[in-house]
């Protein structure tokens, strides 16, 4: 679909820094908008220097009372900062994560930064896609830093590891077998551990146990997974926090480990957008008679769903002039 | 990839009623083998018959033992049974939910049953795929009924009211909010509901709250929902829940309501099927010199993913003859 003048406006407006074109542009993607690839298309030369930081730990870790604290040290640095915060356990868009979001609008004022909830039902096409392609809106925005905010509950949907550059693994000194069941799967993808609410008891306990489960990690690199005690609500080791993401930063820029990681999504995407034009134009040939009478077939259980994909795939290929 | 002659074998005993062909098969559709596509088609024209069951609620519900007890029923009126757990939040190929498979396996010395675990990490290629292609080779095995257990947890990747004839929701008394918050979503896609545990106190309440939230929805078709009390580990409703889950399946072949479902489930299949096969043909083009180029090119940046993609659906479709 070719995109229209008020579309092409509003990519504008938004690249000239209009947040309310941002915030509209945000859900014409959640909700599939039919011009979304043609947008996308539009703002890729913008993108390519945001830094992702993803943030995952069980519930009740206290993320977003960290993601917020995070967020008012990088404001001191005057960098710009986007958020999402995911929750794929949430059938209602930002509902069940509503307290932890008012918690977070004292930024809201600020234009230089921009949250956006996401929840399962909000987003047609999958949670994964969606923060991927608010994530390309946020870069081209001019975002130096984008914050990914997700539960983590074993594998989800949205595995935040192919997302993020640097992954903050939050942890609190509390015990129960859900979340040493948890914590294995997060041991593996943490760049940055944090152990949170660190004036509980028990926090020194918990901040031993994960520096003995990164001992016993194969190493992969020279990054040694540092582990910052805070205590979010009093603000007490933000500025940690901090110095550790762009420690992590530097280090991935130095080894062109940044470089090799952009490589890789680079290419993941471009399959994804292949198959979406590819899809795209299967759609368009269904229109015509021919490719709609096997699909019929198939439905109606006279042709073989197989044997009726071979075929409209040999129409496409080889017959390309004969059909529409 | 043409399907080889020791997988013609595989499958030609799994049609015999081969077990162990039949496991060896659903590890292969787990692990997205290459002749997943050729095995899948080579057993279509003998799925179709069976039936499915779906059975989801809250975490602790007792669905397990509810779904042991169901299949203790159907195996008295000689029905064979083919069962999938899924997990979309284990980590582990069925470790989270091995105290509840170990007290299934009071059916594994039955020929008639047959209980597999799918958690997150064991399928590649999405728990919903997996799920739905293990249910092919269950039909094709000769499965009467095929029940998913599935744990409800908001919107998981798995949406189990698109895969099954009947939906069971299964709860029990007890409060909380986020059993609450549950609720609300299960409360739309479920055809029979369950109060499980039902000697506990407030089982009335539940049941009582569950028919006044019934009454609320706006009624689509003639099917009245009943709410079934069940103590599933002393074996107390479970006749009910059979004759229910009966009477429903009647309900949907006498109106039709199961052929149209079927219709839309072959519609959906099938571009699934479109989707697979125009993927793969696109990793063998990518073997091209000219294609890979391409891809380079949009590897290192050099080339616009969008601009990438039209490339190569354009080559593929009107160059064909150039190509290889």
């Amino acid at each position: 679909m070719p995109i229209s003048d008020k579309e092409i406006k509003l990519v504008d407006k938004m690249l000239g820094g209009d947040r309310l074109a941002l915030a509209r542009l945000i859900t014409m993607v959640e909700s599939r908008h039919p011009s979304v690839l043609e947008i996308l298309k539009g703002i890729n030369p913008k993108t390519g220097r945001a830094y992702t930081i993803g943030v995952t730990g069980p519930p009740g870790a206290g993320k977003s009372t960290l993601v917020n604290e995070v967020i008012q040290a990088f404001r001191k640095k005057d960098n710009k900062i986007g958020v999402i915060a995911v929750d794929p356990s949430s059938p209602f868009t930002g509902g069940a994560v509503l307290g932890d979001r008012i918690r977070m609008q004292n930024h809201t004022l600020d234009d230089n930064v921009f949250i956006r909830s996401l929840g399962s039902r909000g987003s047609h096409g999958g949670l994964s896609r969606a923060t991927k392609e608010i994530m390309k809106l946020y870069d081209a925005f001019g975002m130096d830093y984008i914050i990914i905010e997700t539960v983590g509950v074993g594998q989800t949907e949205l595995d935040i590891i192919d997302l993020a550059d640097t992954v903050l693994v939050v942890l609190v000194p509390e015990a129960g077998d859900s979340v040493q069941t948890m914590k294995a799967g997060l041991m593996e993808i943490g760049d940055i551990f944090i152990v949170n609410k660190a004036d509980r008891e028990g926090a020194d306990r918990l901040s031993k146990e994960i520096q003995f489960m990164i001992s016993l990690k194969p190493k992969e690199d020279e990054w040694k997974i540092p582990v910052v005690l805070t205590s979010a609500h009093e603000s007490k080791g933000i500025v940690e926090v901090v110095r550790e993401i762009e420690r992590h930063k530097a280090f991935q820029i130095d080894g062109d480990l940044l470089k090799e990681k952009r490589v890789k999504r680079r290419e993941e995407e471009f399959f994804e957008i292949l198959s979406e034009i590819i899809e795209r134009k299967i759609s368009e040939d269904l229109r015509s008679n021919e490719l709609r009478r096997i699909l019929d077939l198939v439905k109606n259980g006279e042709l073989d769903p197989y044997e009726g994909a071979e075929l409209i795939l040999s129409k496409i290929l080889h017959h390309r002039q004969g059909l529409n």
